[in-house]
């Protein structure tokens, strides 16, 4: 006989099915696969029908051939591991066509089996000693530099007045660049910009790597002195970002790129709401920042999505800090006055291509930036 | 100056587009988003922009408004690996709706950075001493089982005749199902089994877990006596079954599970064809069977995309062994003729459902099922 606590999470999926009957079924569909994995039909103890199969909790047309159930789960079926939440919640019925995530709601509990940010937003503005105005950050690239170059560029970066120099996603660990040559010439170079304009920078390396070499190269970096680090959660699985989180040793700001998660989040009628994966479940497992493409730029994002994110970054969670947006790309001086409209200055603005553009008056460009930004948050 | 080795690795994208001119502007958005990450028109290095900038090889029209091109990418942008390879492959342009991976392609010298399947199709049959017919797996659940009724259930099974017996993907490692406790009891159980019949049954606990847990859980395993392990590397990240296969001290078959890939696979005109994400990259990453849902059960995978993914298994692949398709649910007697005739002796049928409502006759669905593998196999 099962003994669970009662304690339930719950999941909002969205349905596409042509009739409420239909969508009942995919429901209850949803319920089996999810835990006990086994046709309805077969017999299994009545414990396990009542406390582990899911069990919808409401269901509701939200519109054509569209419907939301809420379903819950006992926080057992999870415990307390990343992994198994992801599988409970999307595990099998990923494979399954038009079934999407569109909110996750967590007891308060199953919440204090995470940790979550060790540095969120305050925590951020402290090290940076920045406290009333967005962040800028920009990236290290093209692939194709060497560590020297990156080192230079790093200084540049920080010399005109860029908070947080991060590696550029796709630089991991090239022959033409490596990790061990690059990361202490990128710390030096803004350690030294930074003992000349008296501010903070900090440079935060590209920790994604193969499974058993995040720890060391996340080690390496600190024992560097990098001021952060970066991550891509859909290319080391999110809870390597989870790991890298708990590491008490280690306690280095997290920054997480959205790269290889695409996959969940093209599609209306699949996949997982942006503010699900890219807010919530980043913020859970430990990213003080979360990359994401702005709207109006060069990828798809709408603009909802990306507010449903910004807005999942700070809602209350438990005990959880709130961290940091970080809509990239696009950011020009005539879209500052919308940007920050749309983000507020609780926000990291990642500028990239438009920064290398203004390399010859990097320092003019960041500053007219600010006034910009200074001007439309009326200060 | 840029020194690299002039080997480049393919990828063909399919692109949906609805002129020649706009799909060879996204093919080399792609070139671009992929490596450099920079607007075409910013002023680049010329050796970057000729070597490290993806490369057009071909484009095609492939049908209505969808166009095929080959894009190669020089080896050094990816190195050895796995976690770059993907960030290559589609890290930023899994973001971008209406792109999809269909075929990768790699030099030989490529290939030499992965040892791949350390067993294999030859290995696994070595270790289950059968030779001439298809396996069958089944999985232990429903979630809910105390570790000593799974234990009892994988004795049932391995009494009976399945060869494979892994833990369900659901189960990792629950308070009410704990790992520690299960994979001893269900090894013994298994073992008992194997001295009654003379056959070489393993068993496969699932080793899906925190990503500084899942090392631990497989040491674990092997010190009980686990024959395999499970995975699911859409949870872990693709690289943590790499690492495992690595392993030189673990040394055990890994069967690969799709949870959580879904939103690669569902559809057409995005993510990755099936064969790519279930067959070619799981087994550079080293599994040594892979599971999908089969056609006509209860998920959408179609037959042609099942037989992609079969196909991967075991084409020409530089020097990595020949893996398992393992096609999961829906098989009954009735449907073993077409599942024999679309993938043959050399595959791992999964049988969960099927034979838990047989649990009564176990050993004579079994029989009846070999009969009738057999027979249509013409033995």
């Amino acid at each position: 006989m099962l003994r669970l606590s009662g304690e339930r999470f719950t999941v909002t999926y969205r349905i596409s099915a042509d009739s409420e009957a239909e969508a009942r079924l995919r429901a209850r569909d949803i319920c089996y696969e999810q835990t006990v994995e086994l046709p309805e039909d077969l017999p299994i103890r009545s414990d396990i029908r009542s406390e582990i199969v899911g069990r919808i909790e409401s269901l509701r047309s939200v519109g054509p051939a569209a419907f939301e159930a809420v379903i819950s789960y006992a926080v057992e079926t999870v415990g307390s591991e990343l992994t198994q939440l992801l599988n409970v919640v999307f595990g099998n019925i990923s494979l399954k066509p038009g079934l999407r995530v569109e909110a996750l709601a967590f007891p308060e509990g199953f919440l204090r089996h995470f940790r979550g940010p060790r540095f969120g937003r305050t925590g951020l503005r402290e090290i940076l000693h920045v406290w009333d105005r967005p962040l800028l950050c920009t990236a290290l690239k093209p692939m194709g530099l060497s560590a020297q170059e990156m080192a230079e560029l790093a200084y540049e970066m920080a010399r005109a007045g860029v908070d947080l120099i991060k590696d550029d996603h796709g630089i991991a660990d090239p022959p033409f660049c490596p990790f061990r040559e690059r990361v202490p010439l990128c710390v030096e170079a803004v350690e030294r910009a930074n003992r000349e304009t008296g501010r903070r920078a900090i440079y935060m390396p590209n920790v994604t790597a193969p499974a058993d070499q995040v720890f060391e190269r996340a080690e390496y970096a600190r024992r560097a002195g990098a001021g952060g680090l970066l991550v891509s959660p859909g290319l080391t699985g999110l809870d390597t970002l989870r790991a890298l989180a708990d590491e008490d040793r280690l306690s280095l700001p997290l920054m997480a790129h959205p790269a290889f998660l695409g996959g969940f989040l093209t599609e209306s009628e699949s996949g997982m709401a942006h503010g699900v994966l890219l807010g919530q479940l980043m913020r859970l497992a430990g990213a003080d920042a979360t990359i994401f493409p702005n709207y109006g730029g060069r990828f798809a994002f709408s603009r909802e999505a990306c507010q449903a994110i910004a807005e999942a970054t700070a809602r209350p969670m438990g005990l959880l800090r709130p961290i940091f947006p970080v809509p990239a790309g696009g950011m020009t001086l005539d879209r500052v006055p919308e940007m920050v409209a749309a983000y507020g200055a609780e926000a990291i603005f990642l500028i990239g291509g438009a920064l290398l553009r203004q390399r010859h008056r990097l320092a003019e460009a960041i500053q007219d930036l600010h006034r910009a930004m200074s001007a439309t948050l009326g200060r």
